[in-house]
């Protein structure tokens, strides 16, 4: 029943890169807290790097500067 | 003054649909709680069925078992 | 499987208003949407005065002013 | 350390004025509580206007009547 | 830089498993994404049973009728 | 109209602190976008030191070490 909310910048994760964040997350509850899997939610959010700040930057400058 | 944010799949949602679950979101909370409608306010997160998962796979996957 | 945030101040909301906040939100996602009410979850966060600010002041101070 | 969320509708916040928010949100959690800002997180949100209500009805609504 | 947020219901997770729920979920976006662990930051938040509600009812009432 | 929520950890932020954090947050928003503070919300949830993880340690486990 836990739910898991996951967010990432938007810089191209995969199909099947966010189905193993998905099923990382859920056996993460399962395993350490023995948590019943079946209404367990995760729910990924991707970002703009326009809109992701970290240290007063955003990412999209961050990204330039590196 | 709550906040209430609802998280539903991507799945086309209507205008009209999207107006019923913000009218009747408020309407519980002053129901309820008697609270001021005024500054209460209601965000929908509309999620791509690839980034939303159940019991450990995407509703995407989800959907194709159906 | 929708996901549903309540965030309201901590001013003694009883265990029956919030049930009737946890029915009333689910029934309205399967009113609107038709959603399937099995893996619906709804969480309610209970948030201090001083933590919560309306229009830049303290809910605890709004209510010495009223 | 800490992690700020800015939710607000999307109509048309620029590029600027991300970074504005972005640097003023870590400067106020710096100035205020002294916090280191290395992994300080910003993570702003754009709403649609129909995905948004306020005292039950949704911004796009609110626009029109306005 | 990902944030990850967990909410899983109070019933008593030791630190312990607290300590292991933030390792797996940082784990988990260095494995998948690639990602830089440095600035990635983990919040569990710990919900009341009264709460917590699933398919219409308090995890409080569904643990009376298990 | 904006929602902004901050998460800080719990080591003893005051009233006054959070008091400022409050009208800072809503008048940044006022200054950069021009928004109308009236139903302006900001929400801050204080979060346990265990419950925090930094590229995966507790934020609990990091202050014993600094």
């Amino acid at each position: 029943m836990p739910y898991v909310n996951i967010k990432i910048t938007k810089e191209g994760a995969t199909k099947e890169q966010k189905q193993q964040l998905i099923e990382g997350a859920t056996q993460l509850l399962v395993d350490v807290l023995g948590k019943d899997p079946t209404s367990l939610l995760v729910v990924i959010d991707e970002v703009d790097t326009d809109n992701w700040g970290i240290a007063g930057k955003s990412v999209t400058e961050l990204r330039k500067q590196a």
